[in-house]
């Protein structure tokens, strides 16, 4: 009935040795690692030296080998990998969200072209089923909004910000010294990390196809130390939060630090672990919770994508096929909280709809409305602090699109 | 590719009607409602009356029907209903939890013997996709624990008395007024309906077929308000929780109430949402919260099973095939906190381990360790409140298994 799956696996960093020791220790998955293409030829390795390679074509070219498991950073390299394993006629099983995100409708036409499968489930907030159910479960209800906390590393930081009073270099380096931290930090704490995940995520939610440089991401390496007592004075915390919503046919998306309410659902997702909320005119919200990076959490989401496929099991891109009504903008405004050390450097014309400021001793902000476009623009920055107020979330601009200043 | 599906339902309550509505809002599920057989020849109905029978022979012997959508009160009946419907060659989709959980064996074994689906997700918390995510994707993990909040009900009182300062009456009342209570409230006050959906998810999380007399239940219906005090004084609220753990090869389940610190993960879960948290091996705490009960979330549930019909699915029951090796057990120890209204009625000595106790106005309390059968026991006698203890999980008892006070 199953089929006993050889694999041939691309990169043996964390996931990748998080996934030899998973398929080891579990009972019932058939599948057995063939051959492992590595680059380091000087490293040592837990496994015999007969299992590696450091020759791509020797396991892209064997006619053995059913499934390409493809674990590396590089995602120029890791798309190759993909393209030529599915012209081989092999499945492909990846966790590289960059690579995903920016391939994602080339990946969805490649499987169709040469009838082979690509599953990543590894890809999107670690162990979190998040795709299947997206897949499997929700393929009925109308969806409304995907969002939540898409990132461990920064998550981690926010939550040893917070709880341990430690600076923020500290408690990057905490985070990278545990290993959640990618070896590019920018990645994470700029917020592009939870940004390819939200990429992936808009397919499978809403059907959409969006390139990555036209989504708006905001990190958490601007927060200062002004944000951090601002949130302790009002009963808040701040959450790095991706998030997709529909308006009637809009559908809106960003990456951008929160104000979170200590009460709120998000408030407890502590450390590594990621949410995700599904909300739903049917079933209502959802919320997902689980950790979102290390070896075995990944790893454990890679080896179901290899279960899944000794059934052919196979994405269909249900909301790809319903949803052709759905499209992408940034033509919305959001409100933000908008901190700076000095005098101010806005204008309350600055804002669509200006709500107040404050200025104390070296304690200054702005509250108001803005547009997604000026929310980049600010983003970008240097001085500035903009983090989403409580609650905010993203308004269809009325009237006509304003002119997009980020991609005109 | 897909089959356009006949349904024949049963029942038009509060999640027939809910169905009924995502069904016709919903696109892409390629189902009818041919019939809906119902009891009450005088109630008024929202649909034409020829889509309505009082004769259930008019569904159960309809060629043209493909599934049985049974989602009435009575378990005895719905049990009649889905044996026949499989005898005659049609797929059962359900939410009656007692009826599964009372037959779960034998309505595995019916499914083999005729060769068609049962599917049950509206059965187990309503929304919350746990049945196919224990079937599908935690397919290869080697699982430890499953618990949470399993009633809706329940946790909505809870969420009032704590919350509202609400007396226990006014809040059952608010949640029945809600419709969230089920007729005979005692099923979810008293824990039966939880321990309905832990016998049904003790299947699929371990591969283990229990009778539900064999779990110890405790409710919420003794619950005082020296109880609320300890609970207010300590930074506690208290949780109806449901759990089933495994050590080893011995799986422990059972319902209790228990106090849960204010910063742990199930203390936000509020009013009629549930959670469950699932533990493996190597995906750790995995945690999904979504609404237990209500038309839509049900009904939602109920399309999604009625959808993967439309794809032949099938629940593998595939911890049956891995996990006999897995047996339950209530021979095991847990920590307890009861309290009483008068001078003690208990001794240091009926603790396994006593860890003390405290007496003031109208307020007494001991702690300590008992056997899940002295639980039991003590869950029935009137003048006790037993609770667990924070953080308190079963540990096997040592030594030879001492006589089960229960079941003896």
């Amino acid at each position: 009935m199953k089929k006993k799956l050889k694999l041939g696996v691309f990169g043996f960093g964390c996931v990748g040795q998080g996934l030899y020791h998973v398929l080891s220790e579990t009972h019932g998955v058939k599948a057995e690692i063939k051959k492992i293409a590595v680059k380091n030829r000087d490293k040592q390795r837990i496994l015999p030296a007969e299992l590696f390679t450091f020759d791509h074509q020797e396991i892209l070219q064997d006619p053995e080998i059913d499934v390409v498991v493809e674990l590396i950073d590089d995602a120029r390299v890791a798309f190759d990998i993909l393209r030529q394993a599915l012209q081989n006629g092999k499945h492909v099983v990846t966790a590289n969200k960059r690579m995903l995100a920016e391939n994602l409708e080339d990946i969805f036409q490649l499987q169709q072209q040469y009838d082979r499968s690509v599953l990543y489930e590894g890809a999107v907030c670690g162990s979190i089923p998040i795709i299947r159910n997206l897949e499997e479960y929700y393929d009925n209800d109308l969806l409304n909004s995907i969002e939540g906390i898409f990132n461990g590393s920064t998550n981690f930081i926010l939550t040893k910000v917070f709880e341990e009073q430690k600076s923020y270099e500290e408690a990057l380096k905490g985070a990278q010294d545990l290993g959640f931290a990618e070896s590019d930090p920018s990645l994470d704490v700029q917020g592009f990390d939870p940004k390819f995940k939200l990429t992936i995520a808009l397919a499978h939610t809403f059907g959409l196809f969006i390139k990555p440089e036209n989504i708006i991401n905001l990190g958490i390496d601007k927060i200062s130390s002004v944000d951090l007592k601002f949130a302790r004075e009002n009963g808040l915390t701040i959450k790095l939060i991706a998030r997709a919503v529909r308006q009637g046919e809009q559908v809106f998306a960003f990456v951008a630090p929160q104000y979170v309410p200590a009460q709120h659902f998000l408030a407890p997702i502590r450390n590594e672990f990621n949410a995700v909320v599904v909300n739903g005119a049917f079933a209502e919200n959802q919320i997902f919770v689980g950790k979102g990076a290390g070896s075995y959490p990944t790893g454990s989401a890679v080896l179901s994508d290899i279960s899944a496929l000794t059934f052919d099991y196979r994405y269909e891109y249900k909301k790809r096929q319903q949803g052709d009504r759905n499209s992408f903008s940034n033509n919305a405004l959001i409100e933000v909280i908008v901190s700076y050390p000095e005098s101010s450097p806005l204008l309350p014309q600055d804002f669509e709809d200006f709500k107040g400021g404050y200025r104390g001793f070296g304690y200054q902000y702005m509250r108001g409305t803005i547009t997604l476009a000026r929310l980049a623009e600010w983003g970008q920055r240097s001085g500035l602090s903009v983090i989403l107020a409580p609650d905010a979330r993203p308004v269809a601009q009325s009237g006509l699109p304003i002119k997009d200043l980020l991609y005109a």
